[in-house]
């Protein structure tokens, strides 16, 4: 049934005993994600320490069979699925929160740790690790780290990589490396950490990592704002970044998307050409300040309406819209396409014109949304998979939306990563000697190609 | 009287025209630097584009002549000396400020262009570019991109690496390459932006950067807190990392360091075991506040006082210690080795600890300042060079105080690099299997390695 080379896998099932899966139904439960596609490998790795995993990529490597590291599956983009076949590494085994080093404002895990569980045990000690993808309570700090995560708090905190300070992975060479430390500041040698950071286990597989922690804001508050065109709703977005109270978060919803919301979310929203929803956090004596300095800024030409909660309860009113949407979304397209482009904050009319452009000439239905205060907006390809017709329509626009984004001085993705899903779109986005680049590190970390081969690279 | 080739000299002066330089008062000026180190050039190349660059490096790499990027020269690490001979590139005609995005909070430089003149030219537009070492109106900020350089500051706002989203850069194998983009979110491919960033111009040379701004705070108020020992103060320290208001500077000072502050200095301060000096910076409406809950932070056991200067002016006087100590130290020791490392937090009292305990077993003068919110201190051995002694015990005391950092998980460097002077110590820092990583990626960016020959790594 495994076409794995026998060797490998007397060496491999005798190194990981119940740790290594071959049944059919294990192996087609890590050969899928969110992406929607699926992938069989030929058998699953579970390990439960560094060195076993140390021990997994020499083995395979001698062999030239694929290495795919996994953690919870939730890529949008197939960047864990086994196209070539090969071992999956699933690190649900390595999930300890090591050392919560509250004094350092830093944590020590392993990989497999969920991203809700790890803000869960952080919280007592007043303080968070920002990334929070939409996806939180499922997906796993490694497959943060893999792929950059951010989420709605990136505006203020950062995404992934800003909040990383030291890896130990292990290399597609089998290689265990150390880098970064627990200190925020660190000039010593080539930054190893932030470049495997983002590489979707295409450079190294991470076995513990050092995650930059910050203090938990004791309250928050939202302001939501209604304009009457993007164009009145991105200027908004640039005088809030442009002023020194940064929000929380900034969020950006368009014009279809407060119809979904409301039409079918049943959301109590009136019509507008764009909505934001601006979050402040910070404690009882500047809390007020911070929302009055976010309603300055947010006021302007093109202002419909200003709303304000003062507090949580009122928050999560105000917030309704925006939580209604994406099951809103579910519920009238069997088929989405959910882009994450990313365009400097100024040239946000001109994507989502774009995008109202593409929908016009595709004649498909498509909604944009996200996180205003990076450029980074989800459009969304509303279609139907069994209409043939509209499938080859949506997968037609999709390059025309890279080049829309990419001639606008953006870039492919904000928080997905590339995958397989944007892979050749990246000769779009970089030319041929910034690739050559690219491949040259990826053969310095993995001579072979055996670490998830297909991915990222074109 | 140079050791080039013919032929190169004749195609890089037929390129360059009066921007290649062989004389020999030129070739000496472009031979030193902070680190009181010297070694002469064959010749000096300034180019004035990004495709003079191009062809420097390409000519130079077919003969194998090493080639040496330069901003100001104020490395103190000896990281811009060629001395290998070769080449130096001067940046000096690539100093422009190519677009100020005001509203993408984002500009585009050469790399040539000094740190204290973008400051000034973003000012009006409310901005600031964090970075800020103490040589920020003699520094380039292509200097600081190779060293990754930082300052008091990046408690709050980062260092270099962490103000930067994309650099267009030469690469050792003289092909033009363009990572990151005018966005502050992105995770599309592999992140060579910040991996070039610190990499000392052993990687590729910068030939343009597009630099994350922040808005200027408008107003700035200090505390000054005086305690009975290191470990109060770096309680202290601990306590105010610990809570959600970032302080914009929080500088450590030892006794030894208060003494001369005073008794050479001339500042009006009391003797105390250790000195904090916190900045909180905001508005009219924030300021207080944030003032109030800085100081509640810093109060604690061994507090020996708190001053509180409300404003500028009162400010520049509770930091007159802290300037009057630079002066001071030059005053009384002809030589000083500035040392940078970096510790978590915690281990401050450690590290200071050890410092002390490595002055009595040298019989040196060893004083420590810096960036406690970082953990990044600057331990100053203080001696005479010409006396024989002090300095072979100066430079025996270096590899110990170097042990004593990474003992303590911390690492060689913070914010100057490693250049020549800490190259040797790499290998304690890094295991091989990392040392080897790092020069993998040399060879893939640098295939000849005829860029920076011998610095970083050793």
């Amino acid at each position: 049934m495994s076409s794995l080379p026998a060797s490998l896998v007397d060496e491999l099932s005798a190194l990981l005993g119940d740790g290594w899966l071959t049944g059919a139904s294990e192996r087609a439960a890590h050969g899928n994600d969110n992406s929607r596609r699926s992938a069989l490998p030929d058998a699953v790795a579970v390990p439960s320490t560094r060195e076993q995993v140390v021990a997994i990529v020499r083995a395979c490597r001698a062999h030239r069979v694929p290495i795919v590291a996994r953690g919870a599956g939730t890529s949008s983009t197939g960047a864990v699925l086994p196209t070539a076949g090969g071992v999956v590494v699933s690190f649900d085994r390595m999930n300890r929160i090591l050392d919560i080093r509250a004094g350092d404002r830093c944590v020590v895990v392993e990989p497999g740790v969920l991203n809700g569980d790890l803000q869960r045990a952080l919280a007592p000690h007043g303080l968070f690790w920002p990334p929070d993808p939409a996806s939180a309570e499922l997906c796993t700090v490694g497959g943060n780290l893999a792929c950059n995560a951010g989420g709605p708090h990136t505006v203020k905190y950062g995404a992934t990589r800003d909040n990383v300070l030291g890896l130990s992975a292990v290399t597609g060479s089998g290689e265990l490396i150390r880098c970064g430390s627990a200190t925020t500041k660190d000039a010593t040698g080539y930054d190893l950490t932030h470049l495997i950071v983002g590489s979707e286990g295409t450079l190294a597989l991470i076995v513990e990592a050092t995650l930059k922690l910050a203090p938990l804001p004791p309250q928050r508050a939202s302001l939501r704002a209604l304009y009457l065109d993007v164009a009145s709703a991105a200027a908004a977005v640039s005088r809030i970044m442009a002023q020194p109270v940064t929000p929380a978060m900034l969020e950006f919803m368009d014009a279809a998307c407060i119809r979904l919301a409301r039409d079918v979310g049943g959301a109590d929203i009136p019509d507008a050409g764009a909505l934001l929803m601006i979050e402040a956090d910070g404690d009882a004596a500047t809390l007020p300040h911070a929302v009055a300095v976010l309603a300055h800024a947010a006021r302007g030409a093109g202002l419909l309406s200003l709303d304000t909660a003062p507090d949580e309860i009122a928050s999560e009113k105000l917030w309704a819209a925006r939580k209604a949407l994406s099951p809103a979304l579910r519920s009238i397209a069997p088929g989405k396409i959910n882009e994450d482009v990313v365009v400097p904050v100024t040239r946000i009319p001109d994507l989502v014109d774009g995008i109202q452009a593409l929908a016009r000439e595709f004649d498909l239905r498509i909604v944009a949304f996200g996180h205003a205060g990076n450029g980074n907006l989800h459009a969304n390809i509303l279609f139907d998979p069994d209409d043939t017709s509209q499938d080859a329509r949506a997968q037609a626009a999709l390059p025309r939306l890279f080049a829309l984004t990419l001639a606008l001085g953006g870039t492919l993705s904000g928080e997905h990563g590339i995958g397989l899903a944007k892979r050749d779109f990246m000769v779009h986005a970089f030319d041929p000697a910034t690739l050559a680049a690219m491949r040259a590190v990826k053969a310095a970390f993995d001579p072979d190609g055996v670490l998830n081969p297909g991915k990222v690279l074109p």
